[in-house]
């Protein structure tokens, strides 16, 4: 038996996508929210963790994927496999810094996730084809560490004096920052660079 | 029969959802995304819409609510029956406005969706009642309609001065309205402000 657990905000969602792929033979699945996830994946001991990756913000993705110890000795934690979309290269590309094994757009039909969850619990990689654009575009991302930390805050209504605070940083700095940011996302205004950066999944 | 349409961008979801509902032996269910939403219930004439409602910006859910002319005869829309989370009352009211008839929390489990389905289809109307609270908050707008169509201008990444062009206003006025708006969401500046409501589907 293939042990799954999978991670999705939805309840309704999660519940029927988990009974759809639970009728596989080879296949137990368990569900849980985000809030949830790393703990269930720990006690339940699940070989396959099915995540949602267009999640906004910082997901626990790292976490999931870290090795535990339980009972005394260290555990192979499951491995991931993610559901993406194809608009969504950040997702993608966290998921993959994040290790995770297989990814299935979300525009697939279930049995591809099927076929994905088999191929990941057998210790293969598994690459949804319609995801190979998606793939070349996380490979490239637009902004560098620091720039996406001052667009995080930015994004979540700090104002500038409050940025350089937190970072250490003088405010004209931030402001440095913030006018690169704008200037390589092609956006208007800094407005414009928090959506367009959200969209993609780089925040 | 009760013939059902069901509205959501994420495919492999739909499917899920769509597998599981359509297992009940007096439902007949079909997938769209919201792109085709329209053209797919009207050619397939569904008894009922069921929809993801919270989705940013506008979606067109009024004209999925609107009656059509088929055939040179006035046809009857499907009853609309919306998916909603308890922390978005922007999306229920929008839901509301244009006349939906059920109200399904997006926490439930897939057989609450499918009592839901069966009483909109006679013709009552449904309410989910862990959405109690969530419809009363939908009931108080917290922003007057100018100031939703400015800040939603404002979300898009559209500068001040654009703004005031495109709704035919000065700068000071725009200002002046974002002023306000900032205000009356509690927010600390204009980014808040947008991630503030669109988090709660006012925008």
């Amino acid at each position: 038996m293939i042990r799954v657990l999978l991670v999705h905000d939805v309840r309704i969602l999660r519940c029927a996508l988990a009974t759809l792929v639970g009728k596989e033979p080879d296949i137990e699945i368990d569900g849980a929210s985000w809030k949830d996830a790393v703990r269930s994946a720990r006690t339940r001991s699940a070989d396959v963790c099915v995540v949602d990756a267009d999640v906004m913000g910082r997901s626990p993705l790292d976490e999931l994927a870290s090795r535990t110890r339980s009972g005394g000795r260290e555990r192979e934690p499951a491995r991931l496999l993610v559901l993406v979309s194809q608009d969504c290269p950040g997702a993608l590309r966290r998921a993959l810094d994040a290790g995770a094994r297989g990814f299935v757009c979300k525009d697939a039909l279930p049995e591809q996730l099927v076929t994905g969850i088999r191929r990941v619990a057998a210790g293969e990689r598994f690459v949804d084809n319609a995801l190979a654009n998606t793939l070349l575009r996380a490979s490239e991302v637009p902004l560098s560490r620091r720039e996406l930390t001052v667009l995080s805050a930015a994004a979540e209504g700090a104002p500038v004096t409050e940025i350089a605070r937190r970072l250490g940083l003088s405010t004209g700095t931030v402001r440095n920052y913030m006018s690169a940011i704008t200037r390589k996302t092609g956006a208007r205004n800094r407005v414009d660079a928090i959506r367009i950066s959200q969209g993609a999944g780089w925040l």
